[in-house]
């Protein structure tokens, strides 16, 4: 099995349609991209196995589906109007714009910018005369803080007062309706609530492919409990990402959990699940316990009461948060890297092969007359009916050998030949894509076959 | 059956937890919404409808995810920047801004402002001495356009070259990836381009609820033909999109086409899909024969040729686009509207019925244990084994009647109660929502039973 490098990722991700670059045809965006047919479909995919392992099979768990667009005091209350930003610095003699903490830990790995103040970074920087990546010279600026939230104004004026933003992460919004929620699904806690949708963060770091980009997907999860309980739960969902992950496919090896050395001032715990991504580690799950900060916060910036009264002490406390986020294009990413191998068969020839877990597969079968002039006819037919039940693809063009070799490349689990067997005794041949095992069905039982190979559970 | 009016819908869905107020302890947000836990699956489970019926079920049709920020170009081919506006005036005495066409199309419904120009519409308010809605003074200043788009910028500087926009439509994510699809899936015309995704637009108009707001979702659909055969797919596509709708459930005396008298200069055909809200006819779909343009002005403004090589007659041509586009939260909103019942019963009571499909309904059934002290344990046994499957509500509070009340108002086709039978002999009743007949079924077939009635075919 040969490492898969970031270069061919990409690569395998345009020939295939996965994955095109934003704009393309105009040059592009700079981290943005589009996912292509198959990439959507994967994606789709990802996000229903996410809704069902979160949401449908969890008791009281609650998807919501709120507007990016949120009022400004929101941002105001979730402190990240005040600081998300990130430190830049120009360098003086090439002008190109940088992150000090990026600027000092690609210069020394173990230097932790993360843990320093802007003075300190800056200390750092003059002291070791940390060189410009681009040119080498050490003359910056002074750091400034520049915002990450894209700004935007609402209405027909540009003042102050019309400004909003384009949400920089989900969270906020399961927050502002946790009275919501609560109130009309008669929840009691613990419950969840789940969020999956687009957030847009204006970063000038480039990003690994999709790993970072300006625009992204989060499937988000916001535990309200009881102070008290809150550090089992955190235990818990820390485990529950994970076996997520591994139920999917991914290489248990590929995972490890980081725990935060430097905790945000409200949070009491906070770990990630990394990935072992061809380009190193990095982020796909996020789990905080996040206190009663958040709902806190809210309440004292809309003056309405975030408090719930406990049906069974009558107790009014505000609950605490246990958030457990996975990025979606980051968790698609992951699964492309670590499903794709080049198999090297027993007569030396070089198999494509990308192993999905079926559930994921953007094709659940494909449908191949053996010979389009015979059997081309029978095979439309058997392919329409089966597009009924899940996605299928239809191919016949070229050898049945260059056919298969094209599915596998893009992971679908199965294969039905349609032959002369076929037109004379109703029967088809069923390939799988991991094995390469073949075996004989009726026509009847094919729908069915496939259904049951293709569940997540 | 009671006529459903606008202000009792908004409140049935706050109750509910179908839509809340975008940013509600805020004050809101104007025109943004939030969807709750039942209005969030509702809306998923259309997509997936028209996933199905759109790109699933059809050869050659393919779904694209493509980024909301696009190049800037993008906007300047598609005429966005030019003319995407409204005609903006402000009245002198009480300074509220109007759109000059509202105001007209107020004045007089007859008199078809949308046809007017500029300088038409200022001649017939003048003449016509048109009074603000406001404060009944004529007294208006000089139109002005006002661009539609929610303009951004990416990067630190804010300066013109930087400026980005949040897509007002979705159709451009697909124009721009003609090329990538065509190739990477080796298509042939005709074949289509699918997106469900986001659009913002700044628009000042308030919005009957979730009909008309600054950000919402489209399920686009493009197909790419060539000239001659425009026509045929143009008539195929009304059709295709109305039966959508009545096979979703919506009552065909509700729909209507309307064809559009005036065209945009480069339409050859337009005709909305309008449906009767109880505010009257709004538009849920729209189909339009764009001709050649859209990618002919790709071309010109990327110098990349959107060519296609007919591989039968080797002519190469630029295709014309066949659009058939789905307004995805107003087509919630006319499901809502549509399969709402207030029905009276023979003892005079009023039931609350939401006749979804059930392939629609939030929860496909809800577990009821008869008496919670004696059967709750086997009723979240049965709860937990079906909630692997789809989607499931568990309800131990109150009495049989007020649950089943509770689930028929949100549309759960079925309940199961789950009594000392199911205990005694491993059977439970399962209710039908629409009939309110009850059925005696083994444990065992429960899931399969339940299965088979909640397809979309």
């Amino acid at each position: 099995m040969t490492k898969l490098t970031m270069e061919k990722l990409v690569s395998y991700c345009k020939q295939y349609g996965f994955i095109y670059q934003g704009s393309e045809i105009y040059g592009g965006l700079a981290n943005t991209w589009d996912y292509g047919p198959l990439g959507a479909k994967l994606k789709n995919n990802v996000k229903d196995s996410w809704r069902k392992r979160f949401i449908q099979e969890r008791e009281n768990a609650y998807e919501v589906d709120a507007a990016i667009l949120m009022h400004p005091s929101v941002w105001e209350a979730s402190g990240h109007v005040a600081s998300f930003s990130d430190p830049l610095l120009d360098c003086k003699r090439c002008k190109k714009r940088l992150r000090a903490d990026t600027l000092i830990d690609e210069f020394d790995e173990n230097a932790k910018a993360d843990g320093m103040t802007q003075e300190e970074m800056l200390a750092y920087i003059k002291e070791k005369q940390v060189p410009c990546p681009y040119c080498g010279a050490s003359d910056f600026t002074d750091i400034r803080k520049f915002n990450l939230m894209f700004e935007t104004h609402r209405g027909v004026t540009e003042d102050a007062k019309s400004k909003i933003y384009l949400r920089p992460e989900n969270a906020q919004g399961e927050y502002v309706n946790f009275l919501n929620v609560q109130r009309t699904m008669r929840a009691k806690l613990p419950f969840s609530i789940g969020q999956v949708g687009k957030a847009f963060r204006n970063e000038i770091t480039p990003g690994n492919f999709t790993f970072r980009t300006i625009e992204f997907e989060q499937m988000e999860y916001q535990t309200f409990c009881k102070e008290g309980t809150d550090s089992n739960l955190y235990a818990y969902f820390k485990e529950y990402a994970k076996k997520y992950f591994v139920d999917l496919g991914i290489q248990e090896e590929k995972l490890r959990y980081h725990d935060h050395e430097k905790l945000a001032h409200y949070a009491k715990e906070a770990c990630d699940i990394e990935y072992q991504f061809n380009f190193g580690w990095g982020e796909i799950n996020g789990t905080h316990n996040r206190t009663n900060y958040d709902l806190s916060r809210h309440e004292e910036y809309s003056k309405v009461s975030q408090s719930y009264l406990d049906p069974e002490t009558n107790e009014k406390y505000i609950p605490y948060i246990i958030e457990s986020t996975v990025g979606c294009d980051r968790l698609v990413l992951a699964l492309l890297d670590n499903c794709y191998e080049e198999e090297v068969l027993e007569n030396g020839e070089i198999r494509e092969v990308m192993h999905f877990h079926p559930f994921l597969a953007p094709y659940k079968v494909a449908v191949l007359p053996l010979v389009k002039r015979y059997q081309g006819e029978k095979a439309k037919e058997v392919y329409q009916a089966l597009c009924k039940a899940f996605p299928c693809s239809y191919d016949e063009a070229g050898s049945i050998g260059k056919r298969y070799r094209r599915q596998d490349a893009i992971g679908t689990p199965f294969c039905i030949t349609i032959d002369q067997d076929t037109l004379d005794q109703e029967t088809v041949t069923i390939r799988n894509r991991d094995t390469m095992e073949q075996v004989t069905l009726p026509l009847s039982s094919v729908q069915s076959y496939i259904e049951e190979r293709i569940r997540f559970e």
